[in-house]
């Protein structure tokens, strides 16, 4: 007879099996559907996540979590047990109804987001919108009631766990008071020299094949992985098959080669969570923020030092040939160039966080129902002008509509961004702390060191701990932001 | 309240909709699924294969079966209940554990086969077929005891519903009485005259820019489908996203092109199938053989038609410039060449039974117990010399190895290609009749009256009539294989 601990491994797996096609159906979504599919996928999707809700959401699971919870039980499964208490009480609370209804309608406006992107259609846009944030707001209130939170940290606490929005008001504040200087700082420190702008096009398959070589240098499994193309960057799938996909802009093949080493960076962690929790929630990766903190430590503070662009610089220059503006030092200038735009995935390590300020307080008042979506522009437009001075009006495209988040009712994601970016910073220096020999290993494109730390320290520890645990275990503190701001002074200010 | 009927239309949509993260996944599978995701993939296809059967078999169905035979239903509605029962009947009579070790054992077989077909590793992949034969006969004698028919018929029956291996036989002996004898004539008539070879090298994104326009010039819906390339040519998914794959062989663009050709017969059936019925069994092409009959008449009897070689011939130029080899003359000679060979899906339409014959003798022979999986390769050798003078010894990748149907435990599936072939030949007979001025049609690169033709008697109709049916009432007649015989003759005798 199994045990109910057992019993309930084999429900998660059947479940994680079941996840398992909807993964690649919505990586198909983004990536290779006909644009008439998206009807069909849409209900399909509604209907798994309907059973998968069903299947743990039953009253059995219920019992079997209290049986379960007499058992002896060592200690990774008993993590495991307590992951899955978690998703079962997030799921439980949900009414069926509500999950196919936001499933149905996250399908339908973030496959149309895909056109209308394109086209500015705000209006058509919106249209879709007000549904998903309508069906988000019940999920909020269901969730706040039965967890005590606010509505915001309710939503906030299923990407982040433990995290709460009265400590990133503090962090959002705190960089309030230096960030815009620092940023100001840094513009005025750049402009005298501003490096020579890329001369395009650069043809999208040597794009491509250099993003593939730096994939390779990062320590990529292909046996495990692709790398597609689609409208917005992306990093889905399952540890023995991860697909990335980048975009590429043929005037600028900074963007695709960074989006590519940022999506590595979350591949990385994906493809090397630990084998033997396969299925279940333990093996899962731990937080959003620790999955940023690794995308954004390949992609600025690993592939932005010095020794790591000094190696890429000749595989650009054999890709791309001689030309005034790829010399080294202004190759080394563009990829650390300062400068405010429209786009977030986009922007530079500085300006990023005023970014993800400006989603965070407009995703918040949304979500509290103090703003309506049709508020969303205006309020983009004044929050773009204050913290980065530009105008975005009738600029949706660019605006208010270039992220898929809000599409898929993902609220309380874009606090993670700047998370991780902390937490990078802080594990980087932690990094850096245990292999003093770092930067000559990157310089030898040798990467051994560093993965094997972060295997050790990070991506084998799947969700076994919470986050901060894992980030004092690696560094010896909690979440300190002093050294985001140490690192972006260093590399910006003092170099 | 719901009728009985209502009910039943709601769990067969919802079936459905599982069935389409299965179909996409199994594309995905031979088309861009990393190495190592094999084995997740085969426990998720397996899993909802479970699922699948458990839903259908729930003993609610048989009630709501029993209960909806009862209400008043119009024409398609009794048809669509008709085909509910016999999926039912097909489902219930096999355990679960048979349905999923199967799954498991195909997705297995079948990922193996793509690296073992290219090493020639008949050794490895033997080991994985013996599984998936032994649970096939298990299959086969399950539902040979619960229909009464013989395992063979038993399993031809899911793929031709009403179609019996003493028909099959009767066909295969009289075909045996004259087309060796044909070939023969045919290939003596072409010996003093070869045509040119092709001189590849044939850049590949060429001839996938040739198959697309032809594709376009067909019909293929582009807003519902999509070309890709894959190790065995296949056909999949749903009427509103169709995914047609192709291989390509860079020193001969035919290969790549007819096999297009094949697969877009084969999706714009699909891509036509009735809307109005969407996701319930009526809504369904109605068998293999009748999907085959579409393929075929769009590659053998459409594509190689006089006129259509010659509007085809200026855009081959276009594509890969003047050569000797590709004068129309030469270029129509080398469409229509008879040339025994080793690969069923390349071969000319004159071989091309006897690929079928051959297959279709060993499989029946196979599942009945008379031979066993180690027998196959020498089988195959001998019937290959014997049937088309070819040895295929240690050949297993293009012998024995080269189709995906018994990695997939497709047993009965074979002869229903050459039912195609004759239901085209009879079909096209029909098309020219009801169409007088099809010829000039087609040289005009009108195929509107053709679709339409087709789109009538065979697309639109989906499940709602039985095979037969639809060839007499498309032709006024039930299948003849006279035409098939006339149609060969003429263009390879009298021509």
């Amino acid at each position: 007879m199994h045990t109910a601990y057992q019993q309930l491994s084999d429900i998660f797996t059947r479940i994680s099996r079941f996840n398992h096609l909807s993964t690649f159906a919505r990586w198909d979504m983004q990536t290779m559907m006909s644009k008439d599919g998206s009807q069909a996928r849409s209900e399909a999707l509604a209907e798994m996540g309907v059973l998968c809700h069903r299947l743990l959401c039953d009253s059995k699971v219920g019992v079997l979590l209290d049986e379960a919870s007499q058992e002896l039980l060592d200690g990774a499964d008993k993590a495991n047990l307590a992951e899955m208490c978690g998703t079962y009480r997030r799921a439980v609370v949900l009414p069926e109804e509500l999950v196919k209804a936001k499933s149905l309608a996250i399908g339908k406006c973030g496959f149309a987001w895909l056109t209308q992107r394109l086209a500015n259609d705000w209006t058509g846009f919106a249209e879709n919108l007000r549904v998903v944030i309508t069906l988000t707001r019940e999920e909020a209130k269901i969730r706040g009631e039965s967890t005590g939170l606010s509505r915001y940290d309710a939503l906030l606490d299923l990407y982040e766990p433990g995290m709460r929005s009265v400590e990133l008001d503090r962090i959002f504040e705190d960089l309030r008071t230096w960030l815009p200087d620092l940023l100001q700082q840094v513009v005025a420190r750049q402009a005298p020299n501003p490096p020579l702008p890329l001369q395009g096009p650069f043809d999208l398959s040597k794009q491509r094949e250099l993003a593939l070589k730096v994939m390779q240098i990062l320590g990529f499994n292909f046996s495990a992985g692709r790398l597609d193309s689609s409208a917005h960057p992306l990093s889905i799938g399952i540890p023995e098959d991860l697909r990335i996909t980048t975009r590429y802009d043929e005037n600028n093949f900074l963007r695709a080669l960074f989006a590519t080493i940022h999506e590595t960076g979350h591949a990385r962690y994906e493809q090397n969570l630990p084998k033997a929790w396969r299925d279940q929630p333990v093996g899962l990766a731990r937080s959003t923020g620790i999955h940023e903190s690794q995308s954004l430590m390949f992609e600025m503070q690993l592939a932005r030092s010095a020794p790591f662009l000094k190696l890429l610089h000749p595989l650009v220059m054999e890709m791309f040939g001689e030309s005034p503006a790829l010399t080294e030092s202004n190759f080394i200038a563009l990829t650390r160039r300062v400068q405010t735009g429209l786009i977030r995935v986009e922007a530079d390590e500085i300006s990023y966080p005023l970014h993800v300020s400006l989603r965070y307080e407009i995703e918040k008042a949304l979500i509290e129902g103090e703003i309506e979506v049709d508020d969303i522009p205006a309020l983009w437009n004044d929050k773009m002008k204050t913290y980065l001075g530009i105008d975005t009006e009738g600029n949706y495209q660019n605006g208010c509509m270039q992220d898929i988040h809000w599409t898929q009712g993902a609220i309380g994601y874009f606090p993670t961004y700047t998370l991780g970016a902390m937490y990078a910073a802080q594990l980087f220096q932690g990094a850096r702390i245990a292999i003093p020999t770092l930067d000559s290993e990157i310089s030898e494109k040798n990467l051994c060191e560093l993965s094997d730390w972060l295997k050790q320290n990070i991506w084998s520890k799947g969700s076994r701990y919470a986050a901060d645990v894992i980030i004092a275990d690696a560094t010896g503190e909690t979440l300190n932001t002093k050294h985001f701001r140490t690192h972006l002074e260093r590399r910006y200010l003092h170099c």
